[in-house]
């Protein structure tokens, strides 16, 4: 047998479609599934409309970690909805503030060799123990929770190669950073990336979760470790060494592609505004001034990260014109802070504490000062992100923002050692952590009984219509080329309390192209039974929300007519029944005005034999018959038949 | 001499106008000042207006306490604002996060016998102290600043005996909901509450911080406690007992009013929604199911509230359909819950860990879940108070509060000796606390240096224009009897963000009734320079917010002419230089309609001289000179021809 490299033995372990050639589609079995709130409580209305009895995964998790801040009703009803669609569909449960799901999963559930999906881009931090961990859309993991393979175009495998250890003062967050300022954020798309080498050895799991996590910045499907002696020791400091196995490259493996990293050689890094590609060293912007350092988040969500910004500003006292918020990322880590001094160090120190959860990682709070710097050890600095328009926000080590935080400057932590007459303080890890699953509600065994609890605002999701043979329907739109998802269907403080309710979002739809869509849309459903709209090429792009299809579904739309798509966005479509046709001749483009009228005839017939579909355009002043086509496969021609995934798998039930 | 209570013997040490007869107005020197960020961001524009050089009192601190939670740029830049207006006018800062005003300033600043004005209406808890404390408007605290006396009616003097001792799982909380039992929410009005008697003994200096907290919801001018050996006490854990000096009740003294509470006899209390005077005995309420505890705030802010609490969940879980949310006062209070394991017992149980502030006490986050209840050791539950509207908020002791969160329903604390076979955990004191003042930014010498540091949102204010003898102006807005501030403008998420915009904030004048008001005044004030408003009786009664004046005579508010006014909104208007008339004969008021003009000539003069003022009414179709008067002192009459508070202090400055 070939000698494998870890990801290929975690591929293959888990192949129940296709090959292991690279862009082929593969088709792998999942065994747990990692939901959060954001993107839960919408995969929950799925699993509901799909009528699930009972979740298929070996383990499958709701966590509550984004939207945690509590303004009105909302947020806690749905906390509450999350609650009872776990019991109902036999997950477990994290409680609200229980922490950030991807170190609370690594900690309490991780496995080497199991493979994931999450609803989370930085699902893939799971990679840090072995498990071939992948971020997707919230109807891949309720597919993936009902008992259906996950389909992803096989990537290519980049092995990079860890030599040497690290110099004082650099921590893994500097070697991401590396990583990033070599490949920026697209440099990991279509692959999949491999850590091997000797210098592993001094990297613990945590560091690794650190790497593994901003791999989705690179644009990486996921990132693999293998597991070894520290992935063993990380599993019993969580009394859980009975899960752990060896995985490990064979020798003679290859990879598709190399890189190496000389550990030795890094010095601390940092990310300027606003990509997490805008990498420099951090001695190349000291000196200028902050207002504001945040610890923690899943990028640097270890109990080493938070000791060691605590030994840092140990007996002294943060700048004062800095706000030094502090954001554990879980109770249990909390608990283990507390004994280990970091809290009392930190919050001694002038930290704002504030509950487990993602915070200002997904600008839920916290949001900086404008006009002024704010140094964090985050995974993203997109623009905007923090809250504040404009920001201006830094990513990097532990050690660099607690050396800022007492400086007000962005300082190389390698100088405190001049400034402040200090040594680098060497983290022992305890051996055996305080292990906290109280607030880990697991699956009940009679959960047909449930009852889901939906506030006000909770709505189930519309019923999806299949594709009809016959059309009369409005040109409700027109759009030009490169339409995001962020302009069919906004996001914002305004919008995302909305999430659980289609026929409220649905209010938003296109509002930032045609504010009088909404209206429009409505009165075509009731005259004509839907409507369709046009676009030109890389048709919604940019986010992979779900809503900016499930949103004009309900609306009544039909088919979308484009130049092209955006890759993720097309698969929405179908995923929810809207069809996503194509100009056999782009010109014809040209000749559709906003409010046509188009007739389509025989088109279920046309769809599914990939024949030629005729579309009558009649404009105010003249009509042509044009020609359009797809490029579904005929499991996505059958989705679409039946009006999307949910009704596809409601059928598989009743059958 | 006579005999003194504490109340006289405070008074009289600070009186410079004056006598002490119930109902006279009385001025009192004020020697120290309190500011939150709610607040005090106005409080700052109007000491920067009047151009104040430095803080006359002895002590001013600006907490940052209310406005924590940071989902853009506006209130991090408040916090920078507020930091450089303090260092500008001499005053110290309490960075963001250090904790809740008024325990903090007990804590650090309180000193028996000193008096106090805070722009917070629980800044009476310094009374615990035996501190003449008392809560107001914005400007007053300004003016107190600024050296000038503090103007208040003399109250009665209400004399409350406690006797006896506090049985098991009963605490100060119990104590002031039972006075609230029996006086209700306005059962303090005009009068200042006295505690004396053998019950205080052993009533440590934050139980009687409980207790003075809340007799901000009695209506209360303020609440008293003398200094005795508790207080010595307290300033002692403080590393302050120089600070102390004893300040007791003559023998022999008297009260205009008296009452009596035999601790003995006392039961857990319980506020029912939505008043805090709404009070029944626990037993009665028993067995409701809650979802949300919060532990914390101003009314129960002591390391013994949240040691007990600890106490009674060691070792245990919360009920797992109850968010048990932990609201620390401050970060010392924090270090020593470190210290003393009630952090360890709160988290372990399950509780959800918030920054040092208000919180959920102002709507500031944690707002509960829909249709359930909420069970607070918080001092107010008025309606949608918490966020959410149609809330169910009940106000308890922190006893009631976590032994409630264990079973998921109201539950008497006292049946947990047979639920959980527990006895009452007693509370020992340290006899030294860690103190941690890192966070108290000391005032600088310097300070004329200072310059203010506005974000794009944070705008000084308008200069206001004096009192004119001749106008012409439009009737804008006839409105109705018992129009409140709420109604003239109004609070909630989307409008307070712009407390430190007044150009911004007056878009929002009196939207509630009319939203064409502001672009009609902008248009009158260009057109005609201003414009009047017409009201029934009690006009602009309900919350003290200063906006409701400001922003209107931003928008060219001449005048207001009503049948009768609210005492404090009648002052306000006055003190930003808006003239409120009355109806000689309030049957005037049927006469004038809506977009009427009105003539007054010699304006000046009859108001100083308080001569009977001429108005000609021309409504459409008639007209008609109606007769006015105004109830104004020479003082008041004073401040009108300049302008208002700040105009007058200006002056004052330039002479």
């Amino acid at each position: 047998m070939k000698s494998l490299n870890v990801t290929q033995k975690l591929i293959q372990s888990h192949l129940i479609e296709g090959e292991m050639r690279p862009g082929t589609e593969i088709g792998l079995k999942i065994d747990q599934a990692l939901l959060q709130d954001a993107t839960g409580t919408l995969v929950q209305l799925e699993l509901e409309a799909m009528g699930l009895d009972r979740a298929k995964t070996e383990v499958a998790v709701q966590y509550v970690d984004h939207n945690l801040l509590q303004t009105d009703f909302k947020n806690a009803d749905d906390h509450l909805f999350l609650h009872s669609a776990a019991q109902k569909f036999g997950l477990w449960f994290s409680r609200p503030g229980n922490g950030v799901s991807h170190p609370v999963h690594m900690e309490r559930f991780g496995i080497p060799g199991k493979s994931l999906v999450g609803s989370d881009s930085h699902s893939c931090a799971a990679g840090s123990l072995a498990m071939l961990a992948i971020g997707t859309g919230g109807l891949d993991v309720a597919a993936a929770i009902a008992g259906m393979p996950y389909y992803v175009k096989m990537p290519k495998i980049m092995g990079v190669k860890l030599t040497g250890s690290l110099p004082a003062w650099v921590s893994a967050k500097d070697i991401i950073l590396e990583m990033l300022r070599r490949h920026d954020v697209k440099g990991g798309v279509g692959k999949i990336i491999e850590y091997y080498g000797e210098g592993l050895k001094n990297l613990s799991a945590m560091d690794r979760h650190v790497i593994a996590n901003m791999g989705a910045e690179l644009g990486a499907t996921t990132t693999i470790f293998p597991s070894d002696d520290q992935t063993r020791a990380f599993l019993k400091s969580q009394n859980r060494e009975e899960d752990w196995s060896e995985i490990v490259a064979d020798q003679g493996c290859s990879y598709d592609l190399e890189d190496e990293i000389i550990l030795d050689d890094l010095v601390p890094m940092i990310a300027l505004p606003t990509s997490p590609g805008n990498v420099v060293p951090v001695s190349e912007v000291e000196g200028r001034k902050i207002s504001q350092v945040v610890i923690g988040s899943s990028a640097n969500p270890g109990l080493r990260d938070f000791w060691i910004a605590g030994a840092i500003v140990k007996e002294k006292t943060i700048h004062p014109e800095v706000s030094f918020d502090i954001n554990p990322t879980s109770r249990q880590i909390i608990q283990n802070m507390i004994e280990n001094r970091a809290f009392a160090n930190l919050i001694k120190a002038g930290g704002r504490f504030h509950q487990s959860g993602c915070m200002g990682c997904i600008g839920m709070g916290q949001a900086p000062a404008s006009d002024s710097i704010s140094l964090r050890t985050m995974p993203r600095n997109f623009p905007d992100r923090s809250g504040t328009k404009d920001d201006q926000v830094y990513l990097c080590s532990p050690e660099t923002a607690a050396a800022s935080a007492l400086t007000g400057e962005i300082t190389d932590p390698r100088n405190l050692e001049k400034r402040y007459a200090m040594g680098y303080p060497e983290y022992e890890a305890p051996r055996l952590e305080i292990i906290n699953d109280d607030m880990l509600v697991p699956p009940t065994k009679n959960n047909s009984e449930v009852k889901l609890k939906k506030g006000p605002n909770i709505k189930s999701l519309p019923e999806m219509e299949g594709l009809k043979s016959e059309y009369n329907l409005p040109v409700l739109l027109k759009m030009g080329n490169n339409i995001s998802t962020d302009e069919i269907m906004k996001a914002g403080a305004e919008v995302l309390p909305f999430r659980s309710n289609i026929p409220e979002i649905s209010k938003f739809s296109y509002t930032v192209i045609d504010d009088t869509f909404y209206q429009r849309a409505l009165k075509a459903k009731e005259k004509y039974g839907g409507h369709i709209v046009v676009a030109g090429e890389n048709y919604a792009q940019g986010s992979s929300r779900e809503h900016a299809a499930i949103a004009p579904k309900y609306l009544g739309q039909v088919a979308v007519v484009a130049k092209d798509y955006a890759r993720i966005a097309w698969q929405n479509l179908v995923n929810f029944g809207i069809l996503p046709l194509e100009f056999e001749n782009p010109d014809d483009y040209d000749f559709i005005e906003q409010g046509a009228f188009v007739t389509l005839k025989n088109l279920r017939e046309d769809v599914a034999e990939k024949a030629t579909i005729k579309m009558l355009v009649k404009n105010k002043n003249d009509e042509r018959e044009i020609s359009l086509t797809h490029s579904l496969s005929d499991r996505q021609v059958d989705l679409l038949m039946k009006g999307g995934v949910i009704n596809d798998f409601k059928e598989q039930l009743t059958t």
